[in-house]
């Protein structure tokens, strides 16, 4: 179980990101970012895993993000009618067992931010929306569930609660900065929260990059410690590097979804992640958007000394860079090796354009940041007579 | 086939990278770079090339870069021994055209530069090995062939008279710039030699950003002209912006390959690609190293007003951004349009880091440029004997 | 007097930087930065106060900086022997008078921190040396008093102490960033302690760029609210950017002193500060290092609507560019409005340099930052023994 | 004579940049650049005039440029009535003969480019221009003369027929980069030509960068040596980073003229330009716009071991930055030395700017650029009526 290796003192790698990857591979819609390819394209679902799992990842986490019944309703022009919620949860629970089988592999069910909490507040409600993902959950019998991408603290323990229920243990990462949750709580206190709520394993996941997400959990840290609480600590940042962001993350950067390559992190970046995280005493540690699997296999091969193994994909990799030594060029062979990579400041081929970027949005101006961070201002409708006011 | 199609007006979509990509996936060795995944993986291989179908590409090309014996017996020490070059070989063949018949496409069967000819320049014993792999693509009877990556157009002649002897239409691309060839031959009488040698589709693949090969292709259209020679255009580039490069291509760049990431195009760097591409009279457009199958669904999106339909991806991508409609932020909303991605200059987020590069390589000083572009200088003995006397 | 204008609600303009400046024309040394030029070169000295004067400076500040005596002795090697410190500062108050005389321009005498502070701490000492300068400033009969560029807010306070004896106005400005001062005050403190003392006159100079010292400015003004203390708000910054620098500011960039050429800021830039300067409340609003002529009046252009006049200097000047109105090429003359300077981001071209530095020092790692901040370790002795220790 | 100094082999240094210089000091106006401080602030002339002395000039250019009697007439809106063309021009030669005298300089007159030839190309008219101002030049016994800022190398011819009349050396250099004039002419038939007509020294000055005005005059040796004629070399370019500009040079450069700084080269950037100049043989060396007094001090400290002696003003400036020596911090300490400046890349602080630019103008498409070399498309008129064509 997924307790039993963190407390014996394991690191466990996490997996990837989905939604980014298959929209790459052209199986996922950019907006909607639903995962009904785990019914429509299993093979490619299935492929992805299994690079994950190649590249080192101990946890697979079932495709079921944005997969609750409204969120998938509201698709409908572009999801095949025949397409129910339940199909899309139990496709993604099946795929995902079936890969962590060909290795040594927990399988994860993940719950996310809801609609509803943003439209309506209402407990009930929000909650009796995981109760029925983890109905599938339950049946499939994944190994342990995780409470993710929460942009408000107040919702997230309202899902670890409902996870907790399960008798499986329970983690909760939240999509926050060093900022803290939408209506301005501190990550420490966060933290707090939601190991109180019952959740044994807290961090952050998504929204910022690597730098920022491990800054964060080290906040978290420090306010369990404060609190004389314990937990175990996680990670699953960006793999795009996004210094300029404002409170919430990368989605208010102007290249958010369409143009994000620039700031994509290199395996060197994700070395020094991992050992960063590791440092500060991150013992589950993995990627969300932007991840590949060389990513996940990059944090494999960065923490081989301490785990004393390598991952099945790292026999088509050198250790920084080692398989250069054969190159016909003396100035590639002569890249060969740590420092060179380490120490390379990579060049865009970009001259026309900047490095950073003023995020959009009324995050800008302080009176709008405030009016945002008013839940009550988010749904669709306010959102709307907020911004014409604002104009 | 292919020329039925070319000579009927159609644009022929190519297919992407396989050696970049596969190896972010974990199945291909940076540096060697051999193909032998098409019998460790196949079903690896198998989800790439479907990927590429489902984005477009009406080619697909058999995964057999580097696939000749002598490079893979080279390559001993991480291949198992039971591989053998055929088996490879097959393998890369059998794959292609299962895919291919889920769909529309056509299978071509490739050859590239060969360590012999960089060694030793006996024209029997190249086109020995060009030879071998041809029997492999008779046997399995692939529907056209390419001969491509050359850097010398005295081995692409002998490549095409080689494949030319099938019966079969061939094609021939060259990776180099605008500077022409490593014995100096420029793009335009490139081209000429390859149409005499038998080639019925010329043009550039790899070493090059978009913008630089489609500059190429023009040249070589510009040489074809004042020849009174016809003949198909055909570009395969870089999915990576190279501004900087000189004549060699990427391969110098500091980046390559593991820093390559801010290179990267977006989808709507490659839609004016294709764009420049077609308006120049290309007509057989695809990719090389970067191509992501995003990158070429935006080849397809891009000339669908010419070719009347969209490519089976498309269902999971909107046009221009315009999936961004629905989102819940009215600042992301506003992204749902042509202008704004078209506009965009993207931030790389990374600060520290520089635009552009200067190139590794004796390639920065003008007589060892010189000594580079005598072939007899290139072998390996002879690489270090030159860099030992420059130092 | 100062006073009186500030009091009556006056906008007054300072001057800018005049080692930087006289560095730039050949007649200050970098390093020692001493102003041995008042005798040896007044010419050069009284042109550059002409030409803030003429761009709009209301206040001229002896050009006396660094100007104590054990500074000058210890620069012995360079500057004549024959040259005491006394005739240096007899010579910049005469000069700095003659030319304030050919305008409406006050004479402000200046004193900044001592190297005595730094390696003693010694009270007394400290305050003597101010006290020589003192006296100076009162035989010539300034017409108040600065002091300026202190990075210990208890230096600056003593400074005080000893220019408010004389009866002048006194302002106090110090080097620092939002981050306090080098014992850790934060503005807010630095400014109530300033005010406390007897300052009329509080703020910032040098050190950091323009936006991060009108932040550091507004951190002050809420310190004085708070202690429900009134003084008027002084703010003379870089003219370069530096969003990279650390605590210490721009000494410690890699660029400081001889490549900061790509931070200077334009006088579009300048006029941004300006406005932003008003828009807090502050009324003194001048330059430092990096400021040239140009850069003042680019204030006064800024607030001539406020000010009801422009400089004389503006008489070579259009407002936003129209003087371009009359150019031969179209798209030069299209550059002559505002909107254009206003939006403009000016290109570097060194497409091989990046955008932000790292700052060199200690001030990096965490434990080297708090034995900077203790004062007794930056004696040039203990310096080089942490240093080695470090090491 | 400036003839026996460079036959002699001496490195002969020029001035800098009087319009730029003098714009951000607040007495010339950007836009019609012209010289009527010569009359009107003398003192300030002769300040920058001493700088540049002491900094190491050979050469004080007359500020007689865009003094020819239409330029100043057509800018009388802004020039007093009472100052004639004459009486700055005669100001200008006795300006730069003071100050000569306080050392070992030659004063060169200047003539520069006519509205006349673009508006009509009247052979008779746009010399009897240069003659008047020669006329002056003769009066005043300037010691050499310049023809310089040519576009057209059929005016620069013009000039230095006129010129050559006096029986004084003539120097002639064109505003061209390596594609040559605006007709199209090549820099190595340009130098040919301005040789036969009669020019002793030959070369470019302002519109491109140290690197691309070196390049350019090298092509200009090379079109000497091809047709067998002898001149000296001279290179006199912008202080400005241009990597990006097109074939008519920074002018259509979006940042030109009011955000050109973070282009300003350093120091260091200039002692490179000084080596490169003299390796390939050029021997009077000095700057155009942007070059401030402490540039050509660096050409003179990074020629000084060739010339035996360093100019007045370094006794105000170590080597490569070895005054730093002496700083408090050790990081500052330690950037005391050559390998540090030589390798700086020295970073913006602008991460929202890019390092490009696009050049403005119809130079950008093809067809434009064509009428644009056509002399008759440059009149006021018609270009108004091309551009209302263009749209």
């Amino acid at each position: 179980g997924i307790l039993e290796r963190l407390d014996a003192g394991e690191i466990v790698i996490g997996d990837g990101g989905f939604v980014f990857a298959l929209e790459k591979r052209g199986y996922v819609k950019a907006g909607p970012w639903t995962p009904e390819a785990t019914v429509e394209h299993p093979e490619a679902v299935r492929q992805l895993h299994r690079e994950f799992l190649r590249a080192g990842s101990n946890v697979l986490q079932t495709f079921t993000f944005y997969a609750s019944e409204d969120k998938l309703e509201n698709r409908g022009n572009y999801v095949a009618e025949k397409i129910s919620c339940h199909k899309v949860n139990e496709a993604a629970c099946d795929i995902a067992r079936e890969v962590a089988n060909e290795g040594d592999a927990l399988v994860a069910g993940g719950v996310s931010q809801t609609p509803s909490y943003l439209s309506c507040k209402d407990k009930t409600e929000v909650k009796a929306a995981f109760q029925k993902q983890l109905e599938v959950f339950m049946k499939k019998n994944v190994d342990f569930l995780i409470a993710e991408y929460f942009e408000h603290v107040e919702e997230a323990v309202w899902a670890v609660e409902v996870l907790k229920e399960s008798g499986k243990p329970v983690a909760a990462t939240m999509c926050i900065g060093p900022e803290g949750d939408m209506h301005g709580v501190p990550p420490g206190q966060c933290a707090v929260q939601l190991v109180k709520a019952g959740a044994s394993i807290v961090g952050v996941n998504c929204h910022f990059d690597p730098e920022t997400s491990v800054e964060t959990v080290r906040l978290m840290k420090e306010g369990l410690q404060a609190a004389k609480l314990k937990a175990h600590l996680m990670c699953q940042p960006l793999a795009f590097h996004t210094p300029d962001c404002g409170k919430q993350g990368f989605i208010d950067l102007p290249e958010f979804p369409f143009g994000l390559e620039p700031r994509i992190a290199t395996r060197w970046d994700i070395q020094k992640y991992a050992r960063k995280a590791y440092d500060i005493g991150i013992r589950f540690i993995g990627g969300c958007c932007g991840f590949e699997p060389y990513h996940i296999r990059a944090i494999a091969e960065e923490l081989a000394p301490e785990r004393g193994f390598l991952p099945e994909a790292s026999e088509k990799h050198g250790n920084w860079g080692d398989n250069l030594s054969m190159h016909t060029k003396p100035w590639v062979r002569a890249r060969a090796r740590k420092e060179y990579w380490e120490n390379l400041k990579p060049a865009s081929g970009r001259p026309y354009c900047p490095c950073m970027s003023k995020p959009d949005g009324w995050g800008v101006t302080k009176g709008a940041k405030e009016l945002m961070q008013q839940k009550e201002a988010t749904t669709e409708q306010q959102l709307k007579e907020l911004f014409q006011k604002k104009k």
